[in-house]
């Protein structure tokens, strides 16, 4: 592979944001990197942290001056920068993104990009991260063995196929490359797919997590024994519930259907549980979740 | 403290008594440790694996033959083998557990044990463990920092106070000190308040982990994109899935109602949840988990 990518802006310098900047730097990326954030503090702990190499004033000036646009914000700030700089980035450019719901974000990378005139857009998703949130807590530990998903959509017969220009292409292969040297598994999905699955596998753990730790805030948070009591069991099962609200709400409102099917899957899978305590139906409840685990 | 502490039985010698086995050698025990289990096989693993010193052919005959014994089986087999002991185990012998529910061992022990002429007995928790059995997993590193609870009756105005003699309520003594030595922190509580607190930090975690797992083998246990995508979140969420069901069907039946409770909370809570994934009550969930990790 030829290497091309030289200059690299991060656009939302959070944990995700940051720990890419990280990641890069880790894997041997020589070139620039120039980070952006709403909130200044955030873009300073990063160049803090040598996640970026300088600070851009405003999205767009990062956005300009770099080949490979990475967007790392929450999934309504990539909607809105999307739109931002859809209208100002040449054909040799490409736009990436981390959101967690990709539906909505690759339907919109095909209508403000990937057409002639436009610059390219690639919908991405690593499935890492931490419950801690800020370029504080950035590591590029997180990616190894990690997925991380690239997402298409389904052709449409009255729109035309999405395209991107051989540069954009070219630099969309290379970021590909790029995730594979972070140590993640390159994955390719639908994008409704993803929003299917993850809903399951990532969305329902962590609205779970968060429900149960308000339950227990609630019920046993003011018992004195608490931390003594609690174990290991105790600590996993809560520990998605310190996640921030400023990324989750996002994803519940760009994916709520899926995620209200999965809660109410669980809510009545708890119920038979509940129901059966004493029964021999407990018996297959452990048996199937142990085979789950098994494979 | 006087050691006074030569000779221990171990009976179960699984995941649980097996870990304690190698604990007190960890720390120092340097007496004779015997050990029984109905299934011969988690015996030899236990000798094998260094946790035990010899096997004997009987649970009474291991029990006769030691200071202390260690009751490590589920809990209806801690009754059972509480009921063939009484009869036969001396005043200057203690019996004591580690079975995940406190009020119906407590009471059992105070009717078969702590009353004159016979052994005492002394109710324990250690809330460790793991998601797999077995003593070829046993490790004594499960014990530090998690709590070892001693629990107490409520006190019965038509019964006699129980009572221990000075040599087992020696050994009582001694036993708490080597939970101590293991790492653990000593913890005493009421048994009833004991089953009402591990009903929402220990069991509730489990049965949920367990109704999560069920639920996803049913709904994407065949997709073949799972095991790529699923990352820490679902592995962490789903690791309790592993837990044996012969272990956990005897906290399901001697807790029933307070797991019971506290399932039909999390079910309402996760409705709750659901019906405002789109509203700001939805921040309101997010705060008060993020309160209980904090505190």
């Amino acid at each position: 592979m030829a290497e091309t990518l030289e200059r690299v802006a991060i656009l939302g310098t959070g944990l995700l944001g940051a720990s890419t900047g990280l990641a890069l730097r880790a894997a041997g990326f020589a070139g620039q990197i120039v980070g952006w954030n709403r909130g200044p503090e955030q873009a300073q702990a990063a160049l803090a942290a040598g996640a970026v190499d300088s600070i851009a004033p405003t999205a767009l000036a990062a956005a300009s001056a770099s080949q490979l646009v990475l967007l790392a914000t929450p999934v309504y700030s990539i909607l809105d920068l999307m739109e931002q700089l859809s209208g100002v980035l040449t054909p040799a450019q490409l736009v990436t993104d981390v959101g967690s719901t990709k539906a909505i974000i690759t339907a919109a990378g095909n209508r403000h990009f990937n057409q002639p005139g436009k610059a390219g857009f690639l919908p991405g998703h690593p499935m890492a991260g931490k419950e801690v949130s800020g370029a504080a807590n950035a590591d590029a530990a997180i990616f190894p063995g990690a997925a991380w998903i690239f997402t298409t959509e389904e052709p449409c017969p009255d729109r035309e196929p999405p395209q991107m220009t051989p540069q954009a292409a070219a630099l969309a292969a290379e970021w590909r490359e790029w995730a594979a040297r972070f140590g993640c598994r390159v994955l390719d999905l639908d994008a409704a797919r993803h929003d299917e699955l993850v809903a399951w596998v990532s969305h329902l753990p962590q609205f779970l997590s968060t429900a149960l730790t308000a339950l227990l805030q609630d019920e046993v948070g003011s018992a004195p024994e608490l931390n003594s009591v609690g174990g290991r069991a105790l600590r996993e099962m809560t520990r998605l519930g310190s996640s921030s609200y400023s990324m989750w709400r996002d994803v519940a409102y760009t994916n709520t259907e899926a995620i209200a099917q999965a809660l109410h899957a669980l809510e009545q899978r708890l119920a038979h549980l509940r129901e059966n305590l004493r029964t021999p139906e407990l018996r297959s409840e452990f048996d199937r979740a142990n085979q789950f685990r098994k494979g």
